[in-house]
């Protein structure tokens, strides 16, 4: 049965029927090419084999109920573990009640839609935005409304602009969506004095914030900034983090935390029983004694590739291309001169095995032509190197004639 | 920051307000009662021990893959050993790209729902019916169509009728839930007959069947019967299945088979980046040598689990109440007599240590009052024979005058 030929056609829903043709979705990382492609995290600096030991010493402790169907909130050992990482690290001080496990961040987002938004709904979000943000919020098919961003965060005039304009249409945006630090795709960190200013617009308009926070722990330069969830007094802020980046991708582990209603909802409204207990009891078994010291040693390896990224930008680009200088976090984000397009640069550069990310697929309409977006998490220096000049030498022979 | 207090409640989503009030969703396990309630499998035949053998080969081998992330589809190791397994166990025999590695059978379903269910829209399911199933369909806020079941399976009288009257109606249904074999929560197993009739009804007015299939290998006697999706020649049947019951539910791996464009369209409504590469790669270590021989042990403990059940209930009840004679799987279907109700009894039983799911909750509208589902997957022979001893002790109280 080769179960290709199929007259399921006439049955899809509305949602599958605007899916588009082509390959399945998926994330090819061949490490033969130059990948700038994909916010993959370093493949060699993964602890697998204190990984392996975890689950070895999960299995003996507590085998049993790791194999078992969890709790909807998750497995309270690792809700535990988490705390007392984000009391440490991030200033977080919440309770139990306010954490719900999920399959990543991707799904804390997904739920977070699912408990706030109906069809044709509005998110505010900065942009250019997390592409799988977007994508989920077209799946559940809000109005998504962009506020640009400078070098400082969302520009706070655009945003009390468009609150104010949808309060005088009647429109009650669900939430603002931001990733204030280290922001994917651009590796800008949204300053103070804006954050305080989203929170008092935020309360002034009674909208949720969506703050999404996966890459806080990689600093590599600067001082730590409050978190929005530590600066807001008005239960409006909703927080989603990930163990993707500082752990493993594969363990599809993250979180959301938020105000317990909204805990209570996702929690009813997550459908799979129980985000992965086994996946859980092994990270709970590792991060007592690892994971302090292993996101020390990923500060080192990807704050090394920020500044080889940098370095290499500074002495191969042309001068007529900008970049952002990020301070933490995968990304740098190039600005490419009027009437140049990434989107038409892509393939030529992908030929010579470099690959990256047009700025195109971070806005939700096509903007962002003069934009790349450049990821330093997923290769060594050497190549990081090797691959920004040969980009610079292409992006040279796009140049506009002055 | 408590979050207990918050200013979300004006903003949440008509799914979120239909979410009732009360505690947080899971399964609370405990040891101390006897648990008849949740379909849970046996916490003392978990292979914990070669688990944590196989993360360790699975670190060794692959780690930094198994820590990153992975395709939409799923880890094609996985996939692989899981099309060894259905082709030398279920006859299943089918190729890589009809396959999509799942949280759990639930999120399977889910994403079926996805695919086909836009709301409003019509499912035909088995009544009564998997729980979890009927909390999706609700989720996607489908009208389910209950068809009754007798101990062969759903009435086909009653379903050839019910989609007649739909066509009549110019109402498409979107599919055919049903478990055929060793159903949650009756035990009863769909004969051949009655299978083959299903898929002539499926084509007759294509409609899809999704099959669930969680039990199929947990088989004590009789003889295996074919599973519908190898009898279906048009394409229309959508096959979920799960390791919760075979390796554990703590993994939360499951999948679904069908079509290539289904496929397709569940690998981009996915909303995940790849179910759990992790777990992935530590089962497709753990099958290759392992699953089959381990699959052989559980038929032994939960035939005895079946036997105790089936035994204690013929010495303990009131011949007033009938039960299935299930010859797979985990659960045994009570009749009541005419007048009693257990959604009442519930709390009494409950109250003398005896946990149990009234047949309520496997209907769609609060029918199944007269029934109870027992699980004996949970619980050993001799706390099986306590609580049945327990159990018609209060039921035989409630036992109308004659």
């Amino acid at each position: 049965m080769a179960q290709t030929q199929t007259r399921l056609d006439g049955l899809f829903s509305s949602a599958a029927k605007r899916v588009a043709p082509g390959a399945p979705g998926g994330r090819g990382l061949s490490p033969d090419r130059v990948n700038f492609a994909g916010g993959a995290p370093d493949p060699k600096s993964m602890p697998t084999k204190a990984m392996g030991a975890a689950a070895v010493r999960a299995m003996e402790k507590n085998g049993q109920w790791a194999l078992q169907y969890g709790a909807a909130a998750g497995y309270d050992g690792l809700v535990e573990q988490l705390l007392i990482k984000l009391k440490r690290d991030n200033g977080v001080d919440v309770r139990p009640e306010n954490v719900l496990i999920t399959a990543g961040a991707s799904q804390a987002i997904d739920l977070v839609c699912d408990a706030l938004v109906d069809p044709g709904d509005t998110i505010i979000s900065e942009e250019p935005a997390f592409l799988g943000a977007l994508r989920l919020f077209n799946a559940h098919q809000a109005k998504i409304v962009g506020i640009p961003m400078d070098d400082r965060g969302m520009k706070m005039d655009v945003l009390a602009q468009t609150l104010a304009d949808c309060k005088a249409r009647g429109v009650q945006p669900k939430f603002i969506y931001t990733i204030p630090t280290f922001q994917n795709p651009t590796g800008v960190t949204t300053t103070l004095d804006r954050r305080l200013r989203i929170l008092e617009l935020a309360k002034e308009y009674n909208v949720a914030v969506l703050e999404d926070d996966a890459y806080f722990d990689l600093r590599f330069s600067g001082e730590r900034l409050p978190m929005l969830i530590t600066l807001d007094d008005a239960g409006l802020v909703i927080y989603t983090g990930t163990f993707s980046k500082i752990i493993g991708a594969g363990l599809r582990l993250g979180w959301v935390i938020g105000p317990v209603p909204l805990i209570h909802k996702v929690s009813k409204l997550k459908p799979d029983g129980g985000t992965s207990p086994f996946a859980s009891h092994i990270v709970a078994e590792y991060a007592p004694s690892q994971l302090e010291e292993h996101v020390k040693e990923l500060v080192n390896v990807y704050r090394n590739r920020r500044d080889a990224m940098l370095g290499a930008l500074k002495a191969e680009m042309p001068e007529e291309i900008t970049w952002t200088e990020p301070e933490g976090g995968f990304f740098v984000w190039l600005t490419l001169p009027e009437g140049m397009d990434s989107v038409a640069i892509q393939p030529e550069a992908a030929a010579h095995g470099v690959d990256f990310m047009p700025g195109t697929v971070f806005y939700p309409n096509q903007e962002g032509r003069r934009n790349i977006r450049l990821a330093y998490s997923f290769t060594d220096e050497e190549t990081i190197r090797r691959g920004v000049k040969i980009l610079a030498g292409i992006l040279r022979e796009y140049l506009p004639a002055t």
